[in-house]
């Protein structure tokens, strides 16, 4: 998440680009006919390794502004009251490709997204009984993973204010769609932060520690709005509005453009925010020209996708279909977000190609 | 994979390659460390979108030179006798964003494989049942998915000679590491032929077709060594040798690098070949310069990568690492394969780089 190498679209994309892009993959779009993305769909992003991690002696050391700094022994952890909860994640830097000029970093389009139903129990109880210290404003998670990133080597480490880490529903998670974690979504135990982009459900969650003051890790700095590197900048944190479809019709095999039969097509897609319920979602059929009100299904749970439909009555033709989506807050998706050095947010409303014959 | 845009790598990787690597990943080296690949790291190649299939009622048709075309129920299928094997599966155009010039593809790098124990049971009772045709010399497989590639709409279709596809070990394939098929690889059944690239295990098995002479549809014209258009070539059939080693070290996000400690490190990896069991793996740690042989594990069975490890005694410095296998028919990786127009089979030893300090 470097905010200082940013490269032209016309270059195309660059070998490192490309072995990130290998390695971490999108959600195939197809994919959002799921309630919950089956794993090996859902979107993933690993800055460095996935670390060799195992279940036995695992433990979560406490350290900093607490009472007790007593580890959190996984035993104790799945042992705890449990919840499942369907929440939808996405990455920070999902349509960063699409930015022009294109900031340097892992390359993705639209498709960096999932839904899963995380198994785990709340982290506060186990905060209220390490004794927060009056002077904690943060609190700091830091991952197994380990590697360089802009010169700086680093555990992954990112913090949530104290009062977002005690919210009752961020939890440390054992499991995803009923089963144990698999390794690259944190194996055995990872943090989850529903409404927030991934960078802050940290993976492989190894040690949490109470600070008395904001944190200033690399990974916290560079998830945040910056114009440049001289921009302070804002923090990255809640899930911006977005809406997706599943892309109609059949694919070409190279371009993904579509191809359907004219006449009557129902259009499906998911739609999602971290500030509150989804209000709206439209549908254009004309590159954005004139949009339509889609059918929004009931929401499932607070911080999982919703399901839309749209009626299409397709003519024959080469058109460019758009969907955007608007929360209760009122925000929604902006035809040109500002850019940002780091490629963050970009929710640009998705484009799908469709020839109907 | 249509054989004929070709783009230098000095042009950078485009969109459309972008696209289909956001959705079509490979698997992270890391996790060679595994005997068997994690659902979701296990390499994935859709060339149209993933069907929406159901179990339910699910059956394969049965066509051409056969003497009862009875469909065969998958309830039948899975009420028969079955084995539960390890398999490699390997996508033939892995490597092929590494040729110069670059075909365009899906651009792997190295990672397009993965080792899962797939559990099946054996075509060849059900098509004894059929009845052979006398004059039946191949069999042609299709899968539900459906889309259009080099101008043609076409459902995905291989086919296998008659004595390839009668062979004891091919499958016909329900579970992926004792779980159900996930959707991405084939849910509720696919084709397994172990020892061929991934592109003859056909997935979303409908319909089964015994035929005279040989098959020429477009997927099989797709996968053949040519050096143009113009040239009719060979077919890709079974994987050709290939080592590759987990990077040592940790990594730097974007650049993939290594850095790691001087002194002993142990280095290790898989390999595998289509054409018969591992013979010998070697490693360099001065580019190919001088080689020297790895430690072999025992092979876990016919068709499944096979460990090895190479103590390195790292010195200080800047390394560029590579591996490379050669099989029990005396096949190895070449330093330079030959290059052809689809881009497949580029078996060019891996390149590791390491800071050692």
């Amino acid at each position: 998440m470097s905010h200082t190498d940013v490269g032209p679209v016309s270059e195309g994309i660059s070998i490192d680009e490309l072995r990130l892009a290998a390695r971490n993959h999108g959600m195939p779009l197809e994919a959002l006919r799921y309630d919950l993305t089956p794993v090996g769909l859902h979107y993933l992003l690993i800055h460095f390794d996935i670390p060799e991690t195992e279940s036995a002696d695992w433990s979560v050391e406490l350290g900093g502004r607490v009472g007790d700094p007593r580890p959190i022994l996984l035993d104790e952890i799945v042992a705890s009251p449990a919840v499942t909860v369907p929440v939808t994640m996405e990455c920070a830097g999902n349509g960063r490709a699409l930015l022009e000029p294109r900031p340097i970093s892992q390359p993705w389009l639209d498709e960096a997204v999932g839904t899963a139903a995380w198994t785990g129990t709340p982290l506060r109880p186990f905060l209220e009984r390490a004794g927060v210290g009056p002077d904690a404003v943060e609190v700091v998670f830091a991952g197994a993973d380990h590697g360089t990133q802009g010169d700086v080597e680093q555990d992954y480490e990112r913090s949530l204010p104290l009062d977002e880490a005690m919210r009752d529903d961020v939890l440390l998670a054992w499991a995803m769609n009923g089963q144990p974690l698999p390794p690259q979504h944190g194996f055995p135990l990872r943090l989850l932060v529903p409404g927030w982009y991934g960078m802050a459900s940290v993976k492989w969650l190894r040690r949490i520690e109470l600070v008395s003051s904001p944190f200033d890790g690399f990974q916290q700095e560079a998830y945040r709005l910056r114009d440049d590197d001289d921009d302070p900048g804002t923090a990255v944190t809640r899930i911006q509005p977005r809406a997706l479809m599943v892309p109609p019709g059949d694919p070409d095999f190279l371009t993904r453009e579509r191809f359907a039969d004219a006449g009557a097509i129902r259009l499906r897609g998911r739609a999602w925010s971290g500030y509150g319920p989804i209000a709206r979602v439209e549908v254009s059929s004309d590159d954005g020209a004139t949009w339509s009100d889609a059918a929004l299904e009931p929401a499932p749970a607070p911080y999982a996708w919703v399901g839309w439909t749209f009626d299409w009555d397709a003519p024959a033709g080469r058109h460019r279909l758009r969907a955007r989506a608007t929360d209760e807050t009122g925000a929604t998706q902006p035809d040109d977000p500002p850019w940002n050095a780091g490629g963050f947010s970009n929710t640009t409303p998705q484009v799908v190609d469709v020839t109907v014959g």
